[in-house]
C-alpha cells in the first residue's frame, strides 16, 4: 500500500542531487523476515534509476533502529545472507551498503546532526513513549473508546502531540536539508478519535478482559488501570503537527486501508490462515502480549487471547473491518 | 600501557580543528565489561580539553564493531546504564553521544567514505582473516615456533601483510583527512617471527596437545592440520606495511610489555588469581576455545586446558614471561 509513496520519495531524493552517498534510517525495524525488506526495495529503486541514466552507484549507509530490547543479534547474523542475495539481485557496480544497528527510542536524538538523507518508519510511530497521564476515568476501556470521557480522549491526544512533535524535531536535526522522510502509522479517517475504525480491535480485547473480570479471573483495579500506549491519528492531526513544528514540508499525505482478514480471499491457504480471528488475534497478541504480561502477569495470556480470537472470528464473519494506514511523505525544508 | 598514546592521539585530533562532531570507531569491541571503557576514556579527554578552553562539546557518533557473532544485544541493553553514568561523570553540556553497532570483518569496508575521525582497535588486529595457506610442514606446531620451517614463517608473514595492508586501505577510505587511528596488537620486539616472546604461549599449548596425541586422546592428522590464525608482528613489520600502503603517517610507534602474571605482586588477591597459570590459561582459553572446539570437537577442551594450566604454572614459577604489545598511532595523510 505504502510502497509507491516510499518509492516515489527515494526516487525524488536521488534525482534531486544524484548524491554519491545515501544514509538511510529505518526506525522501528524490528527483527524478523521483514527487517531487510525496506532496504532491499529502496536500493532496487535507486539502482534502477541510476542504471537508466548511467550514474555510478552511491554508497549506502543503513541504520537499523529499534528499542534496546530488540533482537539485533539475529539481524546481524542474517546480514551476510541478505547482502549476498542483494548483490545478486542488483548485479555488479552496486553499493557498497554498510549496515549498523542503532538501539534507542526515536522519541529522542539517535543520530548526528545532518547525517541522514532518508528516514523511514512503518507501523511504529502510533506507539506512544508512555501511557498518557490522567486516564483514571477510562475504567473498563483499555484504549480510547466510544464510552471514554472527553478528558481521556484529550489526554491521549496531548501525549500524541508531545511525542510526534518531538519526533519531528529530532529528525529535523538529523536530516540534511532536502532530506526526506516517509512515515506510516495506524490511524483513522474520521475526526473522532474514538471512531470504530481505529479503536475497535482494542474494544474487542477490552470485552475479553471484561468477561474475565466478571468471572473473577482478573482484578477490577488491574483492568481499570490498564491502557494501551498508542494513538491512531487522523491525517489532519498528522498534518497539524507537521505544520506546527515547522521543519518539514508535506509532499504527500495519504490514507489507505488493509482488511483485518487480508488472506480471506486466497483460495490456497489452510483454514487456520483463512480464519480472520486467527490472523488479527495473532497480530494483536504480538504487540499487546508484553503490555498485558507486565500489567496482569503472564498467567492470563493464553486465556485472554483464546477469548479474543473467538470474539474477533464472530465479528469478522458478520462485518468487514479494516485497519487504516496514514502515510506522510515529508521533505526537510 | 597504551592509554597515554590513545589520549595523546584524541587530544591532537580535537585540538587540530575543534570539530563540532567526532565519529569514533572501535574495531573488535567485543561484549563485556571493557566494551565501553575506550569510549568513556576518549570522551573524558575531549571534555577536559574543551572545558579548559571554553569550547562547546562536540556531538559524538560511536561505532562499535565486531564480527556478526558478537553479542551486540548485551552491549545494547547495557548502553542506557553506561550513558547515565557517563553523563554524571562528565557533567552538563557534554555530548550528545550516539551509539551504533556495526557487525562485520574489519578486513573489508565497514563505513562510508570520509565518515570517521578516530579509529581504535585493541588486541584484535593480530588475528588473521584465515589460517595462512601452505602450513602442511608445520606438523606438531600450532603457530610459528622455533622448529617451524622457513616456508611456514613466510606463509604467516604473507597472510599478515595481505590482511594488514587491506585493513589500512579500507580505513584510509573511511577516515577523513587528518583523521587518526590507534592500533594495539600483540607482537614482538625481535626480528625473528618465531621468537619466544610472541610464540611461547602457543608452544606450551602445542605441548599439551602433543602429550594428548601420545596418549591417544587426539589424532595425529588433526594436530598436524591445526594452526592458529594469528600474527604477532614486530614494530618494523608494522611500519613497513604502513609506509608501503602509503595512506598514513606514523605519529608514534611503541612497544610495551605486560607480564603473563599481571597480578602476581598484588597482596590482597586470592591464590587462584595469584596463580599465573590460572590467569594465562584463562586468557588463552577465551580466545583459543572456539578454534580448538571447531577443529578437535568440544570433548577435549577441559582436558587440554587443565594440562595447559599445569604447564604454564610450572614455567611461570621458573621464569618471567611477558606479552609484547605493539601500538601504532597513525594520521591519515
Amino acid at each position: 500500500m505504502t510502497k509507491p509513496i516510499t518509492e516515489d520519495a527515494i526516487t525524488k531524493l536521488y534525482c534531486s542531487k544524484y548524491p554519491d552517498e545515501i544514509a538511510i534510517a529505518d526506525l522501528g525495524c524490528s527483527s524478523g523476515p521483514n527487517t531487510f525488506f525496506l532496504v532491499s526495495e529502496l536500493l532496487k529503486v535507486v539502482d534502477s534509476v541510476r542504471q537508466k541514466i548511467g550514474q555510478k552507484s552511491p554508497e549506502y549507509q543503513v541504520f537499523l533502529n529499534d528499542l534496546p530490547g530488540n533482537d539485533f543479534n539475529t539481524i546481524f547474523r542474517s546480514l551476510s545472507d541478505f547482502q549476498n542475495k542483494l548483490r545478486k539481485q542488483l548485479g555488479p557496480g552496486n553499493g557498497p551498503c554498510f549496515f549498523t544497528g542503532v538501539p534507542g527510542s526515536f522519541y529522542g536524538r539517535l543520530f548526528r546532526k545532518n547525517s541522514l538523507h532518508f528516514v523511514h518508519s512503518s507501523y511504529s510511530l502510533h506507539w506512544l513513549s508512555q501511557v498518557p497521564q490522567g486516564l483514571e476515568s477510562n475504567k473498563r476501556n483499555i484504549y480510547m473508546a466510544s464510552t471514554s470521557p472527553p478528558d481521556v480522549l484529550k489526554a491521549y491526544y496531548v501525549q500524541f502531540q508531545k511525542n510526534f512533535s518531538l519526533f519531528l524535531k529530532c529528525r529535523s536535526e538529523e536530516l540534511v536539508d532536502g532530506g526526506r522522510m516517509v512515515l506510516t502509522l495506524i490511524g483513522r479517517r474520521s475526526d473522532d478519535p474514538s471512531s470504530k475504525e481505529c479503536c475497535y480491535f482494542w474494544e474487542l480485547l477490552a470485552i475479553a478482559l471484561g468477561d474475565m473480570l466478571v468471572e473473577g479471573l482478573i482484578e477490577e483495579e488491574k483492568l481499570n488501570s490498564f491502557n494501551i500506549p498508542m494513538y491512531t491519528p487522523s491525517p489532519a492531526e498528522v498534518k497539524y503537527e507537521v505544520v506546527k513544528e515547522g521543519s518539514f514540508n508535506i509532499d504527500r499525505l495519504e490514507v489507505t486501508e488493509v482488511n483485518w482478514n487480508a488472506y480471506q480471499d486466497e483460495p490456497d491457504l489452510s483454514d487456520a490462515f483463512k480464519d480472520g480471528g486467527y490472523n488479527v488475534a495473532k497480530c494483536i497478541r504480538a504487540v499487546a502480549e508484553p503490555l498485558l504480561a507486565s500489567h496482569f502477569g503472564e498467567g492470563i495470556l493464553d486465556e485472554v487471547f483464546r477469548r479474543y480470537r473467538e470474539i474477533i472470528s464472530d465479528r469478522v464473519s458478520k462485518e468487514k473491518n479494516e485497519f487504516v494506514n496514514v502515510t506522510v511523505s515529508l521533505i526537510k525544508a
